[in-house]
């Protein structure tokens, strides 16, 4: 990653002079544990023997954390809460602790949930009044308690709504498309000087987020997908060539397909975005497929959805010649030509395909992704109370950080073919480089 | 259930003159609980006020369990099993108590695995030996140890390579075909007037069996599928005017369909092949949905796999008048429809499909299972050791029977329209009676 | 059992002259699946070669079931529900059951739920109000959401307490102290010629309830008693002479002891209260133990907690010649004496004595147990509404029946040590009778 | 942590002079992605804003990885693996990772497990030969596949047995004891010049391990101890004034009941060896309790098997005056304590006590864990083969890395009273100082 610092300045509404309440040390109040704005955590701490730049030409990341003063006077704010995109495991835990943390530490006048993603910010939608007793058991479900939709809407509107609620600090959990629109959002309210602080907590279940070491719910979907696995793997011995074929997500960046395939032991070939493959040649998936059959009678293969592009355009173009190309599903694809590859072979083979993906992205948390949660959401009020606006909070390096929205959505976390995870998936599939 | 007794009596290779080895109490042997063929178990155990017959007129089940005498001598015996069919929960467990009862209770001098269903009782296929430590294991995995296919093979062939592998007991863990299967060895097997003995343990996932309280597998089924149902609930509360679609097991009965929506308690419309429905008219199941939606923002439908054959017919034939006219499958069929219908009503809609089949039929059998399938082996073992053949094993009210496999097969298991678990599926659901 | 009918007979209020609202066939309104009061189900279904008693002459319980007519009016009804004694899983799927029908399917007028066992029934304890948005998701949660304690009341005092309020319907949900508590109830509201009905659903971790299939909850606890005893396997196998002790729940029956043990499939000695053991000499468990410890390295022991009851009489006798002869806990009993013994054979022993009795009466019900709560309590509903009165609701040989609270208290079931589940146990574990 | 650059120089062999097996680049062979000893991971990455020492200056950890040259040939090397102390979940996984990896990418010519920890590497014990077919399902159980025991033993007699069998690369999995005893041998050899490297892979359920992130098995138990939490939560609830008491494991450090704490969402009460507490006077511990009771009728209080030990010497010695006082167990003690409080008070109270240790670290790693213990296997195995020695693998800020043994038994991983944690901790209990 080669950034200056600049890019990781994080954006502020003003000086921060209101004290703390968390400074009130009163019975059965906790002691703050403040940090300040000068602590920051490297953005990158590997060192190499003949490396001669100071640590501080290197870029730096500030420390999420309660400060001793804010920006916010709590029994004037009123705060917003909404969720956007796909469903991911976590989301109700991530509301529930900004409500509880909101509520109970800062004590926030007025707490909203907008329902369905940007849509509640539009005229003629009424928020949920959020309060601790509504919200604290709703992290046992899976899905968003606020409901969600796709698609920005119109930032001007969204700030008007802000206004006339009163809303000055608002969360946004959603994905890459979601934090364009909060930026957008903390720009317009910027540029129309109005103190609207908008603080993201980034989700993405294909653990495809930048300078965060595993985002919220990676965890639980990988463990989930891992059944899914383990369905294939039953399957696949019960029949003679069995092949159970499993797509897990991931458009862009195969980190689930990675984990789960380690989790479950069982996996003999992993194919995802970031690592090219053939399909057909001596090398290639198809025969090193087969060979795997003739050896052992079954086999696993699990496919990230974004994985063989490449290979789907080309079918794509054979089948429709016409203007707009439109992407195969690489599932039915691969079962396809899999199916196909060894009836020529002349290959007796019963393959079943698996496409779990509604039933791994919407399950509750497991425990800890659960903590995980809290603690951003937790990090993610004090920087709201700070008035720190246009930013995520994140896990860098096993510390709680503050990102600006900007770089955070500027690039992407993927699996690096050289690095260790993919290794590890070498190691433990066996699969060779699936190149002819 | 019309029955006249004779059908239900249990055939018997031979005397039984062989004293049991449960017989001989020495250290670590356990005593044995003998019963005799004169225990039988009523078939209906209702009785009406104003009824006047003798319980003696009533057709009755012989009772399973150990009996003091046995027909064949263990330390000669080889023992055959084989699974036939799909994969239903507990297949291993199954397997794994046949071997432990068959070697350590009674002796038994070989046991062998057949591989792939009956494809392994063809020439060329060698069957594998099974051992208490081979088998040990082997339930804590989903699937069958064994492997299994699908469809018949030749009774005269199988008979034969039975003979030869000197394989005088045969336990078949299979569905409704894999019965006449069995059916089919057990009598070419008399015919050439063979001491082989061809003892059922039936499978189906479906619990479309008759004279069985409930098939194995059956309670872990409707566990898995509960997950995929709370994934559609998640996933229609999480947008507007969400709806999760869940197709489940079921081609003739919808008992998995009933009691996954009981245990889920979130299920709005459960559609089973028992109970007709309309799809349109003001009665009819897209409007009843339409209204639900209207009320309460979301819906969850659980549909089984054989539900609506009627209408899909009806499609099918304007779609393919051809003389193969081949079932539509009911999922997708109905996600078309309702979005469809929605759309025609200008309601926003988002409709999340679930199949989750291969996930529910492959995955490990649950405790109560668990118990439940070491109990059918064990009583399985017990009655073929007696030379019973031509008939499965299975619990009526509570206890475990013998049923002739021709009885068996004569009839199937399913929901009454009239009972007591359609009534509780209509109370869970509230939904109505779905006729224009 | 021997018994004569008419123990069986249900007691009633008075006639049923209110149409059922189940008969009103209105659009989303259930259709009733009557059942009337000449329906019966034979207690005793088995029939021996030489029987020749008509089935006439054998005792038979009533079936559950909704009836035509019933006996309340629902608009003026009072219904309280009131849960006694220990936890166990599935009593807020049964709380939640009774709410749901008897608001959603009758139309009752008002349900109170009484806090904390008899205590809330008693004057000063104000009961809640229980709605369905009340308690629709309290089955995610184990315990009883109304608390519960225990000990009994004077029943005068809270019969008076339920005319105060109006209710003439109480739910029971408890165990034998508490169905004798329900009984008085019933018998003082009877002698003051009160129209009070008082149904119980019957409620024992242990399944030591007479006249019933199995007891709620029960799948449950066995599948959570088995990561039990999973965690003794480990234990004991991951040391030299690793001993792994579990005591499970059953103070008179040992149930739960032998299904955890049968679906763990890891356990070596089994011991309940209702086979008799000797500790020492030649036959005797400790030296079985040893022997089992020489061959395999490990051994996994479950016992119930009312298991050796006469062995630590006199081991308490031995060290306390006092008056009060008070049980020692057989856990600590067995630990002590199990490494006293193996010590005195200069055996190494690493022993881990596991006690998880809370962690597995307080989790939330299984699915199989969920559906089994909310029919049992769609049952006790239907049972109510017509006056029944004095009986409880239970599942016999897979129907579900109305048994009187006299009858149903009378006697306890118990592990057959001649029948087939102690069998079961015998063949799984291997070990013999255990006795000198 | 404050410590030089010299202390985390890890100690090697010799020089690296074989090529890596994993740089052929034959079929099927994992390309390699190579790192090198020149690069190295900063310990402390947190910058403060005045800070002005380079990072020269700062203490780094070497990076663990593959490296292209080895020291050992595999062709020739015996592998030993051993287990010590307790059990954690992952200890099977470790193992299978261990194997597989030696032998599938190094090609390790012999690989021996030692059974039951040290005692394993006496004379009269004999190793089992360990093959990818013997482990390769090992980590479907919990506990330790090869055994452990407790204690150290004489390290000439060790090394000399790995002499005898001629191991040269010896993994020990264990706590701090057990790392000592590792090091003790690694030094013997060295003492000896024997080309013996020991690696250790740090198990330490409760977390308190320096430079590591987590470790293994740390997120199984968390959720694992989550269920008895829990349970807890379901008695306090189902009782008036109940309390619910889990002790979880935690010596010296609180992790395990910080993030149990805050997985579950319901306690209300933590109490951990970092943090002091007061039990009695106004602000202490006794009396938050009760005013909790009185404000909700139930409690949840978690304690670390280590925390209040100043208050338990107390109490030890006033009961015991003796030269040798010997530490009460911290749960009963406080169970004692509360229910006398709150009598004392005239509350009634219900106080569960639960220690459910045993089932904690027993059970299989859940999927996460299993993931980083086969990455910690890998990259223990690739330290040893380049004949690293006295050194641990560790995760630290996400990366992989080598530390020396003594640095890694030098200090102890501890929650910061004034970090984040315990901030998170304060936050979701609502718990104060709870000092008087």
């Amino acid at each position: 990653m080669s950034s200056n610092a600049s890019e990781f300045r994080v954006a502020c509404l003003g000086p921060c002079e209101v004290d703390s309440p968390l400074m009130r040390q009163g019975d059965h109040q906790p002691r703050a544990h403040f940090v300040n704005d000068d602590q920051r955590v490297l953005v990158d701490d590997l060192i190499n023997g003949d490396d001669e730049t100071s640590f501080h030409d290197r870029p730096t990341l500030e420390l999420a954390g309660p400060r001793p003063k804010i920006f916010f006077n709590p029994s004037e704010l009123g705060v917003g809460i909404v969720t956007c995109g796909g469903l991911c495991p976590g989301l109700n835990d991530v509301i529930r602790g900004l409500v509880m943390v909101a509520h109970h530490r800062y004590g926030a006048a007025r707490i909203y949930g907008f329902r369905y993603g940007y849509q509640g910010l539009c005229p003629g939608e009424e928020p949920m009044r959020l309060t601790p007793d509504i919200v604290k058991n709703i992290n046992a479900s899976g899905g968003t308690f606020l409901g969600s939709s796709r698609g920005p809407q119109d930032p001007a509107v969204m700030v008007r709504r802000l206004q006339e609620l009163g809303v000055q600090l608002l969360f946004v959990i959603g994905g890459d498309g979601s934090m364009r629109g909060a930026l957008a959002i903390g720009q317009e309210a910027a540029r129309r000087k109005l103190p609207i602080a908008v603080v993201g907590i980034p989700k993405t279940i294909d653990n495809d987020l930048a300078f965060t070491d595993q985002s919220f719910g990676f965890t639980t979907a990988c463990s989930t997908a891992m059944h899914a696995i383990r369905a294939a793997h039953s399957e696949a011995k019960g029949a003679r060539n069995g092949v159970g074929l499993v797509k897990l997500m991931g458009r862009h960046s195969g980190f689930i397909a990675c984990f789960a395939a380690l989790a479950a032991n069982e996996v003999n070939f992993v194919l995802i975005p970031e690592v090219p493959f053939s399909l057909t040649g001596e090398g290639g998936f198809l025969n090193a497929l087969a060979e795997r059959l003739n050896q052992r009678g079954h086999a696993v293969v699990v496919v990230a959805e974004g994985a063989g592009q490449e290979l789907l355009h080309r079918a794509g173009d054979a089948r429709d010649a016409s203007g707009n190309v439109r992407l195969q599903d690489v599932g039915p694809f691969l079962a396809d030509r899999i199916q196909t590859h060894l009836k020529a072979k002349s290959m007796e083979c019963t393959l079943k395909y698996i496409d779990p993906s509604y039933i791994i992205r919407s399950v509750p948390a497991a425990p800890a992704d659960s903590v995980f949660c809290w603690r951003l959401a937790q990090n993610a009020v004090h920087a709201g109370m700070c008035g720190k606006t246009q930013m995520v909070v994140a896990r860098w390096h096993n510390r709680f950080v503050h990102v600006p929205m900007r770089a955070a959505i500027s690039q992407r976390n993927q699996v690096d073919p050289s690095g260790d995870i993919w290794l590890s998936v070498l190691e433990a599939t066996g699969q060779g480089e699936l190149m002819s």
